[in-house]
């Protein structure tokens, strides 16, 4: 496996003890450099006549990287480790949210506001006018991250309490990029009715549900009989955000190669969650020529081991991975990391458009695919054009929820993409900026807005 | 019905324009006076040569009386009534609570350790040790305040929607009194065993769980079975939360009329989930003569109507209400406003102590008993001796979380109720001082301390 860049998953802070005498820091920082680590902020914590003692810190690719780099440090005579902390551990203790008072709750006068007796006008006018409970409580503005802990990052199934970080962290998203207030909904069964059972009693507080990491096939039937049977959009993020920033990044992609999405042939690598949702709304955009593939090569319509969702995008051809790719335009990889080799995109069409969004490792790293691609994007940060659902979801749910949508639709979806797509105006479109960068504050707006207008346009907003 | 003392829930914002003349503002003052009005906040909006603009702040006793006072504002000739605000519609308006982040996310490297890709480290952190879920996630401080709507204050089953906003308001107590994330669960079933279900499957997130507002009987089975099912403490408030505040209450009284639990006769009126809670506890603590009366009397034996928990503590004799009160030493109200007459409480015996809790009206008001009780106490912030649950369940579940309790047993019940007694000194005690204060901050300090203690001695805490 190609070497990975150093990021802040792996980030460490070493307490140094240094004699003051010139050349220490530099010592440190040299052994540091030459284990491979990265140096970030280097803070003075104290200073004597003898000694200075600071705290580096220094991101790593893995966990025996991390400490490979601490003993190269420790070695140096001179110097004295005092201690190494995990930052990535550290800022995770107690979980990332909090639940906090929008209200003064200082006297006896706002208790018997806010609480009883006061509150008992506003719990009979609710029951009186049951749509008063948008305007009267928090749902308005507070989603659901639900998760059965069945399909955690690339971590598989590894239950609800260690999908639990992933989804106080989407939590964090939504509020930082939308400031809609979502909380981790992890549920300890992952049987498809009772799943819905569950998400259908409390669903009351909830303006909207943020499905999330549920493994596919059971996702789609999940999402499904959810919005059946509620009036708030229910929304699995790792299909739909997915799908809705590589429409996106392609429109613009293509623009760039001079291709239309019309006429392309694209290959997709992972018939799960993302491939088949990706399949999909490329298919509404108008793409015609789509090959799925999953581990066993090309979902063809021979294969006896395709569930449903499979089965409606298999097609006539056989092969491997390999052989789609041969002559595609564009290759869309939401599948695992290093199974695309130089090669395989050298023998695609003139100029070919890649996403390697697996992750951590994508399907091909950008270094390998050099000269060979004409765009290329990948789930990174460390690499230009990050598809990252971010760009996506706020603005979504910031767009159903203020219009209060019943649902989120294909409408929207599109309308969505298009808006992220614009973003990137036709003169800045460059092989390295095909998609804002997710801290572009002008995305939640763009997107909410034009998800709103699609949301009443089509008669989905209340 | 005896007139009510004007209070912040019907609080009005008055917003008028006077002309800057002496004797304006006392004439609105005196009008809003004459018409039953408490005067709060008086402020200046606007000042200018000819006139000033103030905004009043004024709490009526209910709606009408509200619209009453502001009709008699607006019909003095010198002065216009500009705009009349509701305050508490005003502080409910998008619920009370919000979710915010506790942990920065401003550049990638934030992103990048708090969300994917570091998240997953936690992640596999937790699949690997699941007891790190305590350390690692908010669920060490996390409680749910779950409802199914179906006993919502004195207004009866108004369901999950009506209820959000008490469960909105119980999560603010939480928060401010003991600094513990609670969110709201409003379920849409009344089914015991489909809230325990769902309660189970939803559980992963939270440390623990206060019912709130589910009707008697159903509520002792979900406690019991919830509380079979779960290993984190599952504690319905209108139970124990109102039997332990009681009980500390009730042990300071009774030293004022130097008499002792164990020998007087008590009455308990109200066979509900408080009710019923109370005689549990005052019969631990060592009670002998209790009681229990419901709508249709006493609860006796001889009776064909009564559920499991009343025929639990049937007693042999008959009678009303008034029969039972002959001769008692203890009125414990948990029922409606208005059924207790001064001629009962003067059938009792010397030096009665009567705690008529009834929300928002008291069984009797403190006025109609004066000079024939002893101690009176009322579930009302604007008498004396408020008994008030949050004396209780915000030092419970503080306690609770901290040492990571399996439950709430009697013994850590017995301790919070003696914890919260012991606050008011034996020096302090008097008719009008039997209980500390809810702004009282050594309340959930002195509760959590005697909880854990509680709990590590008989073993549920980890």
């Amino acid at each position: 496996m190609t070497q990975i860049t150093p990021n802040s998953s792996f980030s460490l802070t070493l307490r140094l003890h240094l004699p003051n005498q010139p050349g220490m820091l530099a010592k440190a920082t040299a052994a540091i450099g030459a284990a491979g680590g990265n140096i970030g902020d280097i803070e003075l914590i104290e200073q004597e006549r003898a000694y200075t003692v600071r705290d580096l810190v220094v991101d790593a690719t893995s966990e025996e990287h991390a400490h490979a780099i601490a003993e190269r440090v420790s070695a140096i005579p001179e110097l004295k480790l005092l201690q190494v902390d995990d930052r990535t551990f550290q800022i995770h203790q107690g979980g990332k949210i909090q639940i906090v008072s929008k209200i003064p709750l200082r006297t006896r006068s706002d208790l018997a506001m806010a609480y009883t007796p006061g509150v008992g006008r506003i719990c009979m006018a609710i029951a009186r006018e049951p749509e008063r409970v948008y305007e009267l409580t928090i749902k308005r503005n507070t989603v659901a991250v639900l998760t059965d802990g069945s399909a955690v990052l690339g971590l598989g199934d590894i239950g609800p309490a260690g999908a639990l970080p992933v989804m106080e962290g989407k939590a964090l998203l939504f509020k930082e990029f939308a400031n809609i207030d979502a909380f981790p909904v992890c549920l300890s069964t992952q049987n498809v009715d009772e799943i819905v059972e569950t998400a259908v009693r409390m669903s009351t507080v909830f303006g909207g549900i943020n499905l999330e990491d549920i493994s596919a096939p059971r996702c789609f039937e999940v999402e499904r009989l959810l919005q059946e049977r509620l009036d708030i959009p229910v929304f699995h993020d790792d299909q739909h955000g997915t799908a809705i920033v590589v429409l996106a990044a392609l429109e613009n992609a293509l623009q760039l190669v001079d291709k239309s999405l019309t006429s392309v042939r694209i290959v997709i690598n992972g018939a799960g969650a993302a491939g088949i949702a990706i399949h999909q709304l490329l298919t509404a955009a108008g793409a015609r020529a789509i090959v799925m593939c999953d581990s066993h090569g090309i979902v063809s319509v021979g294969r006896a081991d395709l569930n449903a969702e499979k089965r409606a995008v298999a097609v006539e051809r056989t092969g491997a991975l390999a052989d789609a790719m041969q002559g595609a335009d564009v290759f869309l990889g939401v599948s695992k990391g290093g199974v695309v080799s130089r090669a395989m995109v050298q023998s695609m069409a003139g100029e070919p458009v890649v996403f390697a969004m697996a992750n951590p490792v994508p399907e091909i790293l950008p270094e390998e695919a050099e000269g060979v691609v004409a765009v290329m994007a990948t789930g990174r940060s460390d690499y230009p054009n990050q598809i990252n659902n971010v760009l996506a979801f706020p603005g979504i749910f910031r767009g159903a929820l203020d219009c209060r949508a019943r649902r989120v639709n294909l409408a929207m979806k599109m309308a969505a993409a298009r808006a992220i797509a614009a973003l990137v105006s036709p003169d800045e479109i460059a092989p390295e900026s095909i998609i804002p960068s997710v801290f572009d504050r002008r995305v939640v707006v763009a997107v909410s807005a034009a998800v709103q207008q699609a949301a009443r346009a089509t008669g989905v907003a209340r």
